[in-house]
């Protein structure tokens, strides 16, 4: 592996190479490069916890970081990702850690740079990270995927995560179940079968609700009438199972896909799930520099 | 001392170990932190001698640095304060270092997070920092605070210097005057007397001009006639005891609060104050680390 | 050489003296700072390549860095550039390198501060080194510079690195043409012949772009036309000596100054100035450094 840009190009022995890394390291285990190594953080898009989570992994790994903050270089004069991707190479950069509004803006990339390429969410596309961490949290949990119900409720259509995640899931043999808003369903993702909202939180294993952005939900719904129709109220609370844990990427908009009460209840993982994002991270620079350092360019490579 | 948000809530002790600390770094103490140890820097406001001499102390201490911009970062979603800091606790942070423009914006914090909350300004709040660089700066020159007189001018009223300054001086047997325009009178701080600027001038062994915002002094007069009506003027600077000091927070306006010539005199330690603002952060966040090890949540904690 | 402010203040020994050491840094040589060393990035203008070059340089360097944004900085609250040096001084800082859209901003501040000031681009004004990795480059491909032939062509007027390169290599014994639409002569620049695009293409060993600001541009040409009378076509690529080469300071405006296919190809040097640049930034800076260790303030110094 040595880019790492949507979660379709890793086989499922990859996956779980990476999660067990990162589990050795959530244990203490410590690795740090060996030479002065460069990584590149180049967000196009705000970003607290995808863009500090990265840093802190890096840092734990010992990388020297640049953090290229996209308002403030030279994009802003016209210049072409490649062209940055390929200014930071030339400066001696190993890896880069993209955020950027537009779809696979890494089909540009691949093939053509020696950097590694880690995704860090492509506008409504993927968000891989945010997959592993996910992964890593459920598999915490329940000790595998197999047999697992997992829903995913919410906006389905623009999401990164359910996009991403779905499909894993179902490789890895749990059961996906999505539910939320008509207008929000996605019909291009076959990865899971629409069902009510109670019955989403009655029959999962996994409540994973996605964030709403507010330019979207706002034209229909108060957070009150969202909250009552879609989202996770202190009833439905009560009606999931009782082994049932409560996840969403966030950031949270508390009383909208959540009452705020229930953000750090006993079953909520949603700040453990920040916690693993660094683990996971780790692990996937780890490897990222490790297939790089063994050989030259390996596109969406099956060595971990 | 877990938690930095208010002078108020350090004991005298407290406040003369951490200057004895300060002083020993600046007489080429080497302390490191043993372990990876991640501390944040949140500014919500601009900033360079508060933000850089937090950045510079934590890098003599050896610590890892998130430097999190309040404007690129999710609040920007409309994530509140607590959960942006409970986010940078999930990644493993240990200390957050804020300046908000909000008043207290600590209150919604303390007692909920498990990091130490370090206060870089609050609103027209308090600035413990700013304070402490100020009494190191002081003691210094006088050997200590009792029966010195300081006098505090300017915009008393939305200052965090006059706030925080006034009080601690106060207890520590200086006595405190106050002096500026009608309009920036502050009936609700009683820790200073209030006298004519040339009173003020004639009395003192510290003369501490404050800050003048630019959109609170351009309705009533120019630069030139502040200067000339509640300013130190080259005028003035003559009237003052042969060993007295002057200081000022900083940034200065030149020619406003203080004639730009006197800004660089012998008398002046504007300089050293932010020499020393270094060596104060770095007391402080040691302490605060060393607290948060010995054990769990000390609320506003007076070991230290 | 404490400050690095213009290419007409070093002597040709001191250039050659730092051509060699960046050699050295790229051939592996190791150097870093013995005690903790602090240099900040202070940048007023957005910056890609410069910025992070610098930034590279200096982590190879071991230093402790502080990137002031301007933007988010006290200059912001009206504080002169001056005191921001100050300040950053007071802090303990070094060196700053320095981008400011003024021209000659430097002079309000050489022999005043003691901090070494790096020049990373004044306004229309200076470049030092972008010249120092032109020349590196060109060195690199040549042996020398004697008897070399230079062209650079574009917007000779706006330019800071028509400026200093061409003073410089006449110096060091090169001929310089330059080429570029009548507008954007520069009758108060000495150092070149004037001559039409082909016939700077047909006689350089080095043909070097410039970048076309777009607002300059667009009001009289399309890129296309630009292109076509005063660019680098496939056409006129292949009228280039053998062994000549294609230089541009970048970021590279694709279909402009060049063809987009050009940027790669064997002839360019396009990337390899930019590995270059974080060499001779090494070698400045470890210059800059050992200069002021060495003794207090010498001025646009000649013991390198």
């Amino acid at each position: 592996m040595k880019h790492l840009v949507t979660m379709s190009t890793l086989s499922t022995e990859e996956i779980i190479a990476i999660l067990d890394e990162a589990e050795r390291f959530k244990k203490g285990k410590r690795w740090k490069v060996g030479e002065q190594t460069f990584i590149a953080n180049l967000f196009f898009e705000p970003s607290t916890r995808t863009r500090f989570s990265f840093e802190a992994a890096e840092k734990k790994l010992g990388l020297d970081i640049l953090n290229v903050d996209g308002a403030s270089s030279s994009i802003q004069k016209g210049e072409s990702l490649y062209d940055t991707v390929k200014t930071l190479e030339s400066i001696g950069v190993e890896a880069v850690v993209i955020r950027h509004p537009e779809d696979r803006y890494f089909d540009e990339l691949i093939g053509r740079v020696q950097v590694s390429i880690l995704n860090a969410g492509d506008g409504c596309g993927h968000h891989p990270t945010q997959c592993l961490l996910d992964l890593m949290t459920i598999r915490e949990e329940f000790g595998s995927f197999n047999g697992l119900t997992v829903s995913i409720i919410g906006d389905i259509r623009h999401s990164r995560v359910a996009r991403s995640d779905a499909e894993v899931l179902t490789r890895l043999g749990a059961t996906v179940l999505f539910s939320g808003p008509e207008k929000f369903r996605d019909d291009t993702n076959p990865y899971g079968t629409y069902v009510s909202i109670n019955e989403a939180i009655e029959m999962s294993d996994v409540v994973m609700l996605l964030r709403i952005q507010h330019e979207r939900h706002s034209e229909k719904w108060t957070a009150d009438q969202y909250l009552e129709q879609y989202g996770l109220t202190k009833e439905r609370e009560k009606m999931m199972k009782d082994h049932a844990i409560i996840m969403h990427p966030a950031p949270v908009n508390r009383g909208v896909e959540i009452d705020g009460d229930l953000v750090e209840c006993s079953r909520s993982r949603i700040f453990k799930q920040m916690e693993n994002g660094v683990f996971v991270r780790m692990a996937v620079i780890k490897h990222a520099i490790e297939s790089k350092a063994q050989g030259g360019e390996k596109k969406y490579v099956h060595s971990i």
